[in-house]
């Protein structure tokens, strides 16, 4: 298997990411094409002790698509960038997936022209795993690909997300949940009331209205769907709540001795906290209901979230989500466009 | 002072309600009316060793509007219910403010029927104060008013906001700040895009968009607008969150005594994170844009909890801040309606 690496884009320099290719091409046996600027690339994998051959390869790029730019236009105007490169490699399957750092809007455009939407999609969905309390994951989806969905995208989305908890994270029967203000069914606003109506006459194990504040800790469904504006909100606050208790608990610890002592002896309470809510740190976000396995990485992406983003490439082609989604989405009628 | 307590509509029994308003009573020097059934509040009132008369009185009621009620088909059957007959107080000015932690749509949906909107306000909005790491709040409007919100209907929470702000907390020159998916103009969906362009040519300090990963740690806005379901949705998420974190924390130091040891010495700090980041204790939310001081309180409030809210109606009517906010708001056309 051969995963495409863009390494251009992040908010971290080349280096760190190809550290972080490197590493999950040892640590998982597959090989990477580094797409990017070719002497970072290069340097990097000397400072690594690595050459270039089959494991470890180098798609040259002469541009590179910044964060805050405009997605469309950037991927129209920049024929050579690492994110178009890559994305065109995809296309031609000289790779078996893509995974960026990169700018979002960008990797969804991108995919959309470039690699094509899946028959029966009209939308694309940023899928993300959130982890919970109990340490299984709950698959949100979307969380930012789309931010004006009409009530058939977010069917599309459960359909793509149940695919996915079942095919990838092993769930039998996902239950789907619908990211509501309420649990009773009057609850929300236009859109999530006929949502509510489509998934419940729908083919999927349907269990109503979730709310934010019992997700992580009841966990009381595999999947949950909202359009990409909300699922993005969602998913930036969990981020903002959970980094203002750490940082203020990072405060008092360092106040005085006490807390530097009361802080050594809970640290194994801390880092289970760490590995089990660590958003910034875990996996990528797959882009389900395109034509190639793409997965998005979070713009800060160290070496090891990288790495944990090549592994949820890696899982996708291996278990054939793409193959898998297309068979059973073909029964479905672009009425959603 | 007389502030109305509804002690009926609550999660918890009005026992816990009539503690919460005692209390405020004495500690705040208000007189409090409670709107419920007689013989539950005389009981209560007779355990906590208190006597009916100017301080502490009752407004009977036979009916109860539950949490799952209809919100208006609720508030137009049940005549004779706690929070019917509270509003209805509120109108006639038989009290200065209104506090319930009942069905928020029954209040919201009372208060508009009985006590009417403010002009040029066509749909009121529930402010949420957020705690911040700094220590100083957040206002947050709407988080559950209106659903489905027009652009014009943002600036007008925009607008309630900010005299929030500098009338009750005493902020000189609030700055508002956008709940989007990024900081980038373009980013966010069509009727966040109007309203920026809206707040950006109004009269109000506007620092742009902001996103829910940095509100709590960085405070960059005194107050952040939205539409009541993505603010729901947010304040949801926010405490589920912090809740998720506590509850490792909580089950890793019950684990064993080198657990319970380190909480022991980290006592302050996670007090002082309780203190902090509180949301089921904290303040009440005021329904700005109603001809009266409506102050709407966790379901699941406890005694604390509704001193605390009682605190939030009390200090909003010795700021005269429904008066100061009509005045304002008559320059303001009804073009959202």
């Amino acid at each position: 298997m051969r995963i495409l690496l863009d390494v251009m884009g992040g908010d971290l320099p080349p280096y760190e990411l190809v550290k972080g290719g490197v590493s999950a091409g040892h640590n998982l046996d597959v090989d990477i094409l580094f797409s990017g600027e070719q002497n970072a690339i290069r340097s990097a994998l000397l400072k690594l002790h690595e050459h270039e051959g089959d494991r470890f390869s180098i798609l040259p790029s002469s541009q590179t698509i910044a964060m805050t730019e405009p997605p469309v236009q950037a991927v129209r105007k920049k024929k050579d960038s690492s994110l178009v490169n890559g994305l065109v490699a995809l296309k031609e399957h000289s790779v078996d997936a893509f995974v960026s750092p990169g700018n979002t809007g960008a990797v969804v455009a991108g995919a959309v022209f470039i690699v094509g939407r899946m028959a029966g999609i009209p939308r694309p969905g940023i899928a993300a795993m959130i982890p919970t309390v109990s340490g299984r994951e709950i698959v949100v989806i979307d969380v930012g690909a789309n931010v004006d969905c009409a009530p058939e995208h977010l069917l599309h989305f459960a359909l793509m997300g149940a695919t996915y908890a079942r095919q990838v994270i092993g769930t039998a029967q996902p239950k789907i949940g619908l990211l509501n203000i309420g649990t009773e069914r009057a609850k929300g606003n236009k859109v999530v009331h006929r949502v509510f109506d489509l998934l419940n006459n729908g083919p999927l194990p349907f269990a109503g209205n979730v709310e934010g504040h019992h997700l992580l800790t009841e966990r009381p469904v595999d999947v949950v769907v909202c359009d990409g504006f909300i699922g993005n909100v969602f998913l930036k606050t969990l981020e903002g709540g959970i980094s203002a208790v750490s940082n203020i608990i990072r405060n008092g610890v360092n106040k005085n001795l006490r807390g530097k002592l009361g802080a050594l002896m809970l640290q194994p309470v801390f880092s289970e906290l760490r590995k089990k809510l660590a958003y910034n740190r875990s996996g990528g976000a797959p882009l389900l209901g395109v034509n190639g396995s793409i997965v998005i990485a979070h713009g800060r992406s160290d070496a090891m979230a990288i790495e944990s983003a090549i592994d949820v490439a890696h899982r996708a082609v291996k278990s054939h989500l793409n193959e898998i989604m297309a068979k059973g989405m073909s029964g479905w009628d672009e009425n959603g466009s």
